[in-house]
């Protein structure tokens, strides 16, 4: 079974890889109002039964994919 | 208008990011086959079109955002 995590910033939370890309892009022209550079990871889990899954990935999260201080995630399940 | 842009390393490229992430999952007793950590880049465009604006992405995308030598794309665009 196949997972993919999403790892934000929170709001609020500084975040200067995010500021950085915000203004590359407007160097290039282009018209872009905010910018916030979180990171994904894919997973392939050995589980058979999406919810399941679905909780150990939540676990995988808190325990180490994700900073609960200043991160959020979402998990996406694939078949 | 909203955009999330999702970076993952393409097939066939090293990941030792995801290798790491891999390996600790394993360590804490996750049944994990394989991990691979790309970037996730969330934009507020000015933009009143979604067509006009998943193009605009996809050129900040290969202007950008990723390599294209070593990096696949996906864009999504939220009303």
């Amino acid at each position: 079974m196949k997972a993919t995590v999403l790892v934000r910033p929170k709001q609020g939370i500084l975040d200067p890889q995010g500021e950085a890309v915000e203004t590359a892009l407007e160097h290039l022209g282009f018209a872009v109002s905010a910018a916030r550079v979180g990171k994904l990871v894919d997973l392939e889990l050995d589980a058979d039964d999406p919810e399941q899954a679905r909780a150990q990935v939540e676990k995988m999260c808190e325990q180490l994919l994700a900073n609960p201080l200043m991160e959020s995630f979402e998990v996406e399940i694939h078949g």
